[in-house]
């Protein structure tokens, strides 16, 4: 079942019109909320940054947090996924096509689950990512339908045989393409101040909340390019991703090529905090 | 008539897909063509144009440009429309959500005229305009479908009363929100280089070449914000603005506070050129 435009609905009844904002300009937002055990995980924190994204780029939320939250159960309840995501997007409304703001319109929301496993193989074995140049605009502190460049470097990762692509402004790291990165190094843990340059992501700030409880000291400071020869540990994190070990950067072996033990740790702290029971 | 997805159909049969990478990611590529007296102006400029940005995000055409040549032949004979545009965009294609391509998936065409009028006040009596930060991303080259910094860029505009807004990256200028600039200093026009930071605007190599003809020097050179103190013309160029003189920036007069005699020649120019007789 979808939610669209106020109502519920088979995905076959979802029509998009061709003058919604969305499709012209990809002018909105959204959120990927994990489902396990068949409850949203961290969902207060998704909806407080997919208000955030909404007011940064100035549009105003279709329903109210309430209102959304029911949205949402009753996504949850009628869909009975058991493992799996919710996604949603909110885009700006419709009109004919205009760049300034079209008075009188409201927001137009899109909201389904989908079913999907835990990546366990990846999370056990770790993954291989490359880098390539962070070219996206300057606001990746807003969740927007802007992709296009997640979309390249992703797909970039994939043809070179990876499974991430890790950016990099003028050699300064921020973050995958659609993930947060972190590295240990003296087991301190690093990653990207949550600015303008980087997603905030809510598996990023459950990651720094599970260190400061189990003593592992981080700083929240970029890292260069040059840096990664001399790590102990990467890994990166994201709603789907979880924590998974980065092993290999553009060919070279992170540590000993095998995922390291805070990794493994934050692993650990991280199932325990989701009540995941693997 | 709209053209969508290899068929003619009135607008309210057109069924975007919530599966279509344009609605998810913005994963597209467009074009905005002048309709003059029923024929599209500088129509080879802007297919090869639209061919270009295509291969930049690596989408592939859907269609040959022969084929596309003769849905638009169709849709200007169908919509009878004497002065107007033509909108055209064309996204990755359709499918789950994934940010890396999917494969065998076809790329979504969608394209359609509507009527507009030429902006005759504002070419007469020129704009007032603002400045603010480009916090774009570094392909603005491609004609892409992630816009909302543009989108926000001209909503400030309108709101301080202003009609565009040029857009600087740390005090360079590069161009308008949807549209690129120009200014005369000393009998010599400056616009920032094409390089990948500016759309390479059809109307902008337009003016080049008639500026060219008309022996007014030009220099495809970067200005900062600092130098439009002492600058004597300014204007913007897009397909829709034509050449529209700028006359205040940030509430301060250009030159005169009128529309100077070059932009005034070019004006000239270019209507001889689109045939326009007015």
């Amino acid at each position: 079942m979808y939610f669209y435009q106020d109502k519920f609905m088979p995905k076959e009844d979802v029509h998009i019109s061709p003058d919604d904002r969305g499709y012209y300009f990809g002018d909105g937002i959204y959120e990927v909320i994990r489902i396990y055990k068949g409850q949203l995980f961290e969902r207060q924190r998704h909806l407080t940054r997919l208000a955030q994204s909404a007011a940064e780029i100035r549009i105003s939320l279709p329903y109210t947090i309430e209102q959304i939250n029911a949205i949402l159960d009753k996504l949850i309840a009628e869909s009975n996924i058991q493992s799996g995501n919710l996604y949603m997007q909110i885009t700006r409304g419709e009109g004919p096509r205009s760049h300034a703001f079209i008075p009188n319109t409201e927001a137009v929301m899109l909201a389904y689950c989908t079913e999907m496993v835990r990546p366990l193989e990846q999370l056990q074995n770790g993954i291989a990512v490359i880098t390539i140049d962070d070219t996206r605009w300057l606001h990746c502190n807003v969740k927007a339908l802007n992709l296009i460049p997640n979309v390249l470097a992703k797909q970039s990762a994939f043809e070179q045989g990876a499974k991430e692509a890790i950016l990099h402004r003028d050699g300064v790291i921020t973050e995958a393409s659609i993930a947060n990165f972190m590295v240990i190094k003296n087991g301190i843990l690093f990653t990207h101040p949550a600015n303008n340059l980087i997603l905030h992501g809510v598996t990023r700030a459950v990651v720094l909340d599970l260190a400061a409880q189990a003593n592992i000291p981080y700083e929240e400071k970029a890292i260069r390019l040059e840096d990664l020869s001399d790590i102990d540990e990467a890994f990166i994190t994201s709603t789907n991703a979880e924590i998974t070990p980065v092993i290999q950067i553009d060919g070279i072996l992170v540590g000993q090529g095998t995922p390291g033990p805070v990794t493994r740790k934050l692993q650990q702290l991280y199932e325990e905090y989701a009540q995941l029971d693997i």
